[in-house]
């Protein structure tokens, strides 16, 4: 799950991504988590910003960087 | 951690919390969050959505209710 999510968005704290995607990208992600996860108990909660302005972001602590790779 | 922040907010899945808070409540979990964070590896993100008519929510999988306690 966390390469597939890696493919589309940046990773930036335990199970949660982050990113600009289009909506058939976002699509083809769900299904593709779809696959993998179980619906029984298993969830995926997507956050959507209809605009970037709208949401701001604070961080407390070490940032992740969002384009670094280090696994 | 997860006490603290279930003080103020609804748990939604692992470490990630949702709610309407106030700014001054907002200033004063950081601040407790911050005693009990190690600043050099943990990190918290806060994500702000200024209007909920900007921010769109999908659910996958098995929601967890958001004003159950099951600890």
């Amino acid at each position: 799950m966390l390469k597939l999510c890696r493919k589309y968005l940046n990773w930036i704290q335990n199970s949660v991504f982050e990113g600009d995607i289009t909506e058939s990208k976002l699509k083809e992600l769900l299904a593709s988590a779809k696959k993998i996860m179980d619906l029984n108990t298993d969830s995926i909660i997507v956050f959507k910003s209809r605009d970037q302005y709208w949401l701001d972001k604070e961080i407390i602590g070490q940032e992740r960087g969002s384009t670094i790779n280090f696994i």
